[in-house]
């Protein structure tokens, strides 16, 4: 599948607000790809599918997290982490992709995971640098997203983590785990 | 035991500044079962051992971890962590006492757990609080613990979290789910 045709799949899942921002991750990623020397098509097609669940009914979401299986500890937490699994389930299923490495990047681009791939790191960064993004600290994740992708990741982990604590949000679980696993430097999935 | 006897044991396993804090962490505890209506006796010797291994080494501490089948994922973690569950385990087996209330207020002390009792937060805030204590976002805990218990309780470990992320450290998972716990509404232990 080339890049207009996954682009023209996904837009019609879209808004027109996150489709824009999909293209911004879809550049990002590559641009990551290329400076970290990661698969530069996975990145893309990753990228472009990241969002695919975005705006699915919470109803469909919910029921695929208990009928795939998924680690129901997702139905505890924030609403917003669901179209990541689902949406890599959604994009085998529906479009037809069966790359592990480029399902398992959609999957878990929100909540992060210990053990990230470099693919599952590059989607994560983008989804969080990508030009169209504006919130604080955002510029300090795209400076050191220049040199040090870790480095990017730990400080985008830090912001998510310290804004739910501001919001009085409860922090998912993986998503501290992969802080955790960052900083105390962990073994990273096939 | 009275408060004298108590003081007496505690104070030969302290330096005088943490003999000083374990005073201040006792008055407020006490202070606070009082405004929360819990057994003071009991806050008031869970208090006062609450550091009684803060100086045993490290290699003591992590044998016992080991030997008393605790949680292995402390050694994975700051060793400031240690001298909690191993200062309940050695206050049964050095000092006597055997109330499981008391030894569970000073084993999680320092981590929290999810579901933690009423004795189990006095004694976190009032180490977090007691009138030595100088660090900042102090006195909005202090504030909120005139009122509301569990909101001084979330705010110190807000500001916890922050505090071990801004010094690039990992957070131990308990920890986090303390805040997720009562965050999410969870249960409370026995």
């Amino acid at each position: 599948m080339n890049r207009t045709e996954a682009l023209e799949i996904v837009k019609k899942q879209l808004t027109e607000r996150r489709y824009i921002h999909t293209v911004g991750v879809m550049e990002t990623a590559i641009e990551l790809a290329k400076r970290f020397e990661a698969d530069e098509k996975k990145a893309e097609l990753a990228a472009i599918f990241h969002d695919y669940a975005k705006f699915r009914p919470k109803e469909e979401m919910k029921q695929i997290i208990i009928d795939q299986n998924m680690n129901p500890s997702l139905l505890e937490y924030n609403t917003e982490l669901w179209h990541a699994p689902v949406g890599a389930f959604l994009v085998r299923n529906e479009v037809g992709i069966t790359d592990k490495e480029v399902l398992d990047a959609i999957a878990y681009h929100t909540s992060g995971r210990p053990g990230m791939t470099l693919l599952e790191k590059i989607v994560y960064v983008a989804d969080y640098i990508e030009p169209g993004r504006r919130f604080p600290g955002v510029d300090e994740v795209r400076e050191l997203a220049k040199i040090d992708l870790n480095a990017a990741l730990i400080q985008s982990l830090k912001n998510t983590i310290s804004f739910l604590m501001t919001k009085h949000q409860a922090v998912y679980p993986d998503t501290m785990m992969t802080y955790n696993d960052l900083i105390l430097g962990g073994q990273t999935h096939d």
